[in-house]
C-alpha cells in the first residue's frame, strides 16, 4: 500500500495560539506517534512562537507535499512562502491576510489529494471578515474549496468521551426552533452515518437523538417538536434501516452509563452539543467537518488572543485534531 | 445547642424508586454520616421495598417527630398511619394518593419547625394531577405550603461537581427567550445569592451567568438577549455590590477548569443548566428549592417506574439530597 499523503495544517491567526501549538505538536510527534504534517506557510510565525514557548524547533522548508515525510524527522515541514510578523495578542491585517494564505492554500492541497487531510488552526472570523474572508466560518470556507455544498457539510465535535453533533450551529436560540425540518434532519443524520462508517470505521453507527424541549417535550406538555418533527423524522430514518433512537431528554443523554450506548448524539442546537463536549473533554475536543470530499479536523477552540504567547493554552487538541485526521485518512483509504 | 429536629422525608410514588432508596440510605446511615431522618408515612412500604432490594431493615413507628432521633439507631422511624400497597413498576390511584399525603405531611412538619427539613422523594406529576395533586411540581407545592409566592422559590441544581439553577424550568425552548427579563434575572439571583449565604455559608457568593445564545451572542451576531436583557440585569446586580460574572458562552463555562472559579453558575434554561450537572454527577444531583422558609432538598431523578423494584436504581443521590438537607439546616439554625 502506498504511504499516505501528509497532512497539511493551516496556522490560523498567527495572533492567536495556533503557531505555537503547531510547533507543541511537533515536538510531541514520537511520544503522540503522530503521522507525518506540514505547515502551510508560516516560517518564521512558527519559528518566533516556538522560541517565545520555550520549545526546540527546527523548521525545513519543502517545495512540495511530497517532501514532507522524510522532512517531517528533521523539522517541521514548512510549504510555501507566505508569512507574518509574530505579535501574539495583537490581531491586524497582515496577520488576518496570512491565515487565510494559509488555510487557502492547505485546502487547494487536500482537494488536490496532494495532502490526506487539512487540519485548520483557529481563526477570528470577524475580525478576519474584514480582510478578505467570505465565509461565515471555516467549514463553509472548505465546503466551498471543495465543491460541497454548504448544506451537506456537517460539524461534528470528538472528544475521548463523546461525539455530538449540533444540527443548528451559529445561531440566535429564539430561531432555532423554526430552523428545524424533517427534511434537514433526515438529511444531516444520512451525512453523520455514512461519515461514521467512511472515516470512523463504525459499521452500522449508532445515533442518539436529543428532543428539543426539557424531557424531550413530555408528551407534548412542554413544546411540540419532537411530536411534529423530531419523531416523524426518525421514523422516516429507521424505516430505512438507521439505528437512530430518541428524541431523548438531553438533559441525561450524557451521563456515563448512557455514552456507551450511541456513537454519536445529534443535537438540535450549539449548546445543547457543545455543553457535554467542552465539560468532558475540554482540552481534546476535535471539530471535524463531515460529508466533505476531504478530511478536515480542527481543535476546538478558539484564537484565544488573550493567552497567545504566554505557554498557558493546552496542545492537546491540536494534537488530537492532528491525531483524527490522520485516522480518518487512513479509514478512508482503506474502502 | 440543641440538637437539630430530624429531617422529614416523604417517600415520592410508591410504584416508583423512592421507597426503596430510602431504605437504602437508612441501612447505610452509620457509613454515610446521616443525620436523623424519619419517613413520612409508608411503613408497609418501606418494608416491602427493602425486602425486595434484599436490605435488612427494621421500621419503627414514632407518634412525634421528636421520637426519631432516639429511634433512628434502631429502625427507620416511621411517622403517620398513611399506607399503601408496594406495586413497583405499577402506578395506580392509591400510590398516587399516598405520595400526596406523604408529601403534605412532611411539608407541615417543616414549616411547624418541627422536622429542621424536607426531603422529597419523585412523583410522576402528570399521574399525580389525576389524584388530587394541583401544582406543577413539588417545587410549587412546597412555596404553597409554607407560605412563600411561586416566584420566589428558586430550583438549584447541586452535585459535587458543580451548582447550577435555570432561570425557566418546565417550559417549551421556544418560549425562553421571551419569558426571561431584567426582573426575573435580578430577583432570582438575588434569592440565589441570599441562600447561598443562608444555607450553604457562602459569605459573598461568585455567581457565573451564562448568555441565552451561542458564544453569549457575539456581541450581538447571534441573538441580542445578552445585550438587551442579560448584561442590563447583571450591571444593576454588580452596582448593588453582588459578585457576578457575564453573561458567559455557555459551552465553556462548565470546564474543570473553569468550575472553581464561581460557586454557582446561573443559566437561562432547562436543558443549559442539568446537562452539565447530570453530564458529571449523574447520581449524585440534588434539587435544592432556594428562597423559601423551610430547607427542601430531594434527589435530582425521577420514578424510574421501569426499574422500581429491580435494585438497579442507586441510592446516591438520595443519600446525596439528605446529607445536604442536614448541613443547610445546620447553616441555616447558625445564623
Amino acid at each position: 500500500m502506498t504511504r499516505l499523503a501528509p497532512i497539511a495544517v493551516s496556522l490560523g491567526d498567527p495572533a492567536g495560539v495556533g503557531p505555537e501549538l503547531v510547533a507543541e505538536a511537533w515536538t510531541r510527534r514520537e511520544s503522540e506517534r503522530l503521522l507525518p504534517f506540514f505547515a502551510s506557510g508560516g516560517a518564521s510565525v512558527l519559528a518566533s512562537a516556538a522560541e517565545r514557548r520555550g520549545l526546540s524547533l527546527r523548521v525545513t522548508a519543502i517545495a512540495h507535499p511530497s517532501e514532507a515525510a522524510e522532512a517531517f524527522s528533521r523539522g517541521l515541514p514548512v510549504l510555501g512562502g507566505h508569512d507574518a510578523e509574530y505579535r501574539p495578542g495583537e490581531p491586524d491585517e497582515q496577520g488576518a491576510r496570512f491565515a487565510l494564505a494559509s488555510l487557502t492554500q492547505a485546502a487547494a492541497l487536500a482537494v488536490r489529494h496532494e495532502a490526506s487531510a487539512i487540519v485548520t488552526g483557529p481563526i477570528a472570523k470577524s475580525h478576519m471578515a474584514r480582510h478578505g474572508f467570505t465565509q461565515p466560518g471555516q467549514t463553509e470556507f472548505v465546503a466551498d474549496a471543495s465543491g460541497t455544498s454548504r448544506k451537506a457539510a456537517v460539524m461534528m465535535l470528538a472528544g475521548p468521551s463523546l461525539r455530538t453533533v449540533p444540527l443548528t450551529v451559529h445561531t440566535a436560540l429564539a430561531d432555532v426552533p423554526s430552523l428545524l425540518s424533517i427534511d434537514l434532519i433526515v438529511s444531516r443524520i444520512r451525512v453523520v452515518a455514512a461519515s461514521l462508517r467512511r472515516d470512523f470505521g463504525v459499521e452500522q453507527p449508532r445515533i442518539a437523538v436529543t428532543g428539543l424541549n426539557p424531557h424531550a417535550g413530555e408528551d407534548g406538555r412542554m413544546g411540540t417538536e419532537e411530536q411534529r418533527v423530531i419523531g416523524p423524522a426518525l421514523d422516516l430514518l429507521r424505516q430505512d434501516g438507521f439505528a437512530v433512537s430518541g428524541p431523548h431528554p438531553a438533559d441525561a443523554l450524557f451521563a456515563a452509563h448512557e455514552r456507551g450506548r450511541y456513537d454519536v448524539a445529534v443535537c438540535m442546537y450549539h449548546d445543547q452539543a457543545l455543553i457535554p463536549i467542552k465539560t468532558l473533554d475540554f482540552d481534546q475536543g476535535v471539530n471535524v467537518t463531515l460529508g466533505l470530499p476531504i478530511v478536515r479536523t480542527s481543535p476546538d477552540h478558539g484564537t484565544a488572543f488573550g493567552i497567545a504567547g504566554t505557554g498557558q493554552a493546552s496542545a492537546g487538541a491540536t494534537i488530537a485534531a492532528l491525531r483524527m485526521a490522520g485516522e480518518c485518512a487512513s479509514y478512508r483509504r482503506e474502502r
